[in-house]
């Protein structure tokens, strides 16, 4: 069974949005044991949608122009190409009017185009919006027709498209496990797991998947009869695990700083952090997990030297002797925040995040990390790279790597 | 002349890569005059290649499947596309041997197919890579193929490309501004424009292009004959400053936290912050912009009571008979960051980012802001979102909006 995935609106196509409703649907199908054959992007036009109408079989997802708006038009080539005609559809006509009577506002006869459905069609409830999803069997092909705003379609996917799907074909038997690297470049990553890698039978998949100072290695394969893929990618981990240790970090979808979290929550531990080159930028990965306030206590910015010296106690001749992106800067940093906050544990970092500030001695992407737990002190300098975001990011990363490594 | 652009490639039909090289190529080329008539992302099958050589009129730009392994059959479905053969591009081989030379490394038969071109093509040089471009003038079509990685493609786009198409094709000429707007939510901003938005020609588009906290409007023309597109947009903006006033606090990709930190940097003053729900998120943002270690001096990540009151010096009864987010504490707060720093301005944010610590009196979402300057302190309460992320996002560029109102 193909799925053709097609996502309609001028938007997409002069630069102004990224299409991640077309990445997101093929992961979501993926996932479940289908598999998207092409993905199309087309203009609001009535010729281009008709033709995809016409030239596709299988599923046709669609996405977009179900609005109220005279750029809309996916609807009327919908009725178009099955000649049929637009009903009222009475309990979307409900929905739809209770929605402006709760604003206060009179929907209007534009708004009461949203109830109006092909007459062929079967009607998906939209309750994060008006305009409803649509499910039509052509005549060589299933049209589905949902909303593009990215939240309701995929309340629509998740509610009724998958599990229609899921009825209507039967899907392959997808596993997969990913697995979340820190501290190996993708292509030395490449080399080391070259030999693991060639050992897979064909029908498991291997996905490098780098992000900044992270590569997350995705292990899948659809069941086929022919082999046991749960057992071969569960003995493929423990082998993976044998060649690259403490690198591996998480699973699945967890995140560094979720990791770090957990694990000092569990133990009941508290963190603080002195930051100066991430600016911050440790302290809201952080706190973007729900709950922090639990074991995260609070940090300093310390992205002056003053702000160093007054606030942190660090020793004027250190800055002088050793620089402000030293060893001995970020030790005296780890252990003021520490004792200042009271915290089981402390992280702090400096370096030069670039564009400026290199010298010949220390580049842009010298970064140094210290990490305490009121007795023992552990420092690393590190070279990053050029740019500032990645350098700002991997900095942060690492210092949580090295606070997992210690509170494990 | 239609463009179609073709991505190629099983990883951007599986969800584990976002097509962003299509979004980029389009915007590049609508930003010179070109637009873009449909994107497709295929997979890596000669079937599915051929069929689209056949099918499509006008260019023809394919990205991915150029590089030197076996998925790579790109350039194998472009020979037989022209029935042409592969012969040796002495200039791309010397390149490809040079890179693997730096390296110490020989690089084989496998990449010498690197330098294998149809001999109908025309080559575009690939300085940061090892597979370079490709220019066939096919049956019906002219076809482009560029590696799919993003730096490469990007690099051979701007050097070769876009001169060729300039060259070769009469591109519009577009006139495009974009104004940044905060403080009023999108559908909201929509009534407060559609009478203006009405009045414009019917060659002006008007894109709203919402993010957390900010709205981007897009206004664009291509260059008629007809009107005078330039002085229209240009009315069009007045006009539209005369309606939104202070809400506009930028143009054309400028930032909020550029904005604030040019203003800053103008007038030589510094800033610290305090920051406790958002948690580190607008130091982060203000120190992602290269330079800005001249205004801004550091800052206080407030996330417990304790460090508020220890670190802060909030009197313990204001917590407690006002709260922890509240216009009394984040004014507290205000005042000792700049004390304790000597800056010029303060920010201080303190809010229930959720999901959960929300309140009947104060629920997820109830941020509380204030800016202060030694002498004036602003303060504000705001009813956010209730999604944790969008919160933190929001107090932030609120509270730079706040400090941009101050120091103009």
């Amino acid at each position: 069974m193909e799925i053709v995935l097609i996502s309609i609106g001028n938007e997409l196509l002069n630069g102004t949005v990224v299409n991640t409703n077309a990445t997101w649907i093929a992961q979501k199908l993926y996932e479940v044991g289908f598999t998207v054959k092409r993905v199309l992007t087309i203009s609001d036009s009535k010729e281009d949608i008709h033709r995809e109408l016409e030239n596709n079989e299988g599923v046709v997802l669609i996405t977009g122009g179900l609005g109220p708006t005279n750029d809309d038009i996916t609807k009327a080539c919908l009725m178009e190409h099955t000649s049929s005609s637009l009903i009222l559809h009475e309990p979307t006509w409900q929905h739809v009017r209770s929605i402006f009577e709760r604003r206060g506002v009179d929907p209007g006869e534009r708004n009461k185009q949203q109830a109006m459905v092909p007459s062929d069609a079967i009607v998906f409830p939209n309750e994060m919006g008006t305009a409803p999803g649509l499910y039509i069997k052509g005549k060589k092909n299933h049209i589905i027709a949902l909303p593009g705003v990215p939240f309701e379609m995929k309340h629509l996917m998740q509610k009724e498209v998958i599990p229609l799907l899921l009825k209507e074909f039967k899907p392959l038997e997808l596993k997969m496990e990913t697995v979340h690297i820190i501290g190996v470049s993708e292509s030395h990553l490449q080399e080391q797991v070259a030999h693991w890698e060639a050992q897979l039978p064909d029908n498991i998949q291997v996905a490098f998947l780098p992000e900044p100072g992270v590569v997350k290695l995705r292990l899948s394969g659809f069941v086929n009869g022919v082999n046991d893929v749960d057992q071969i990618i569960k003995d493929a981990l423990d082998e993976l695990h044998l060649i690259l240790g403490d690198s591996i970090f998480g699973y699945n979808g967890e995140q560094m700083e979720e990791i770090v979290g957990e694990e000092l929550k569990r133990q009941g531990k508290t963190l603080s952090v002195a930051e100066s080159c991430t600016g911050g930028y440790l302290s809201h990965l952080l706190t973007s997990i729900p709950g922090s306030s639990e074991y995260f206590k609070g940090g300093f910015i310390a992205y002056s030297n003053e702000f160093k010296i007054d606030k942190l106690e660090v020793e004027p001749y250190i800055i002088e002797k050793y620089g402000a992106v030293s060893i001995e800067t970020v030790e005296a940093m780890a252990k003021a925040s520490l004792e200042k906050t009271n915290t089981d544990y402390s992280i702090a970092i400096s370096g030069i995040a670039g564009p400026d500030g290199g010298t010949q001695e220390k580049p842009v992407g010298t970064v140094c990390i210290a990490v305490f737990d009121g007795n023992e002190m552990k420092s690393y300098q590190y070279q990053f790279s050029s740019n500032r975001i990645v350098n700002i990011r991997r900095a942060a990363i690492m210092s949580l790597n090295l606070l997992r490594l210690m509170v494990q």
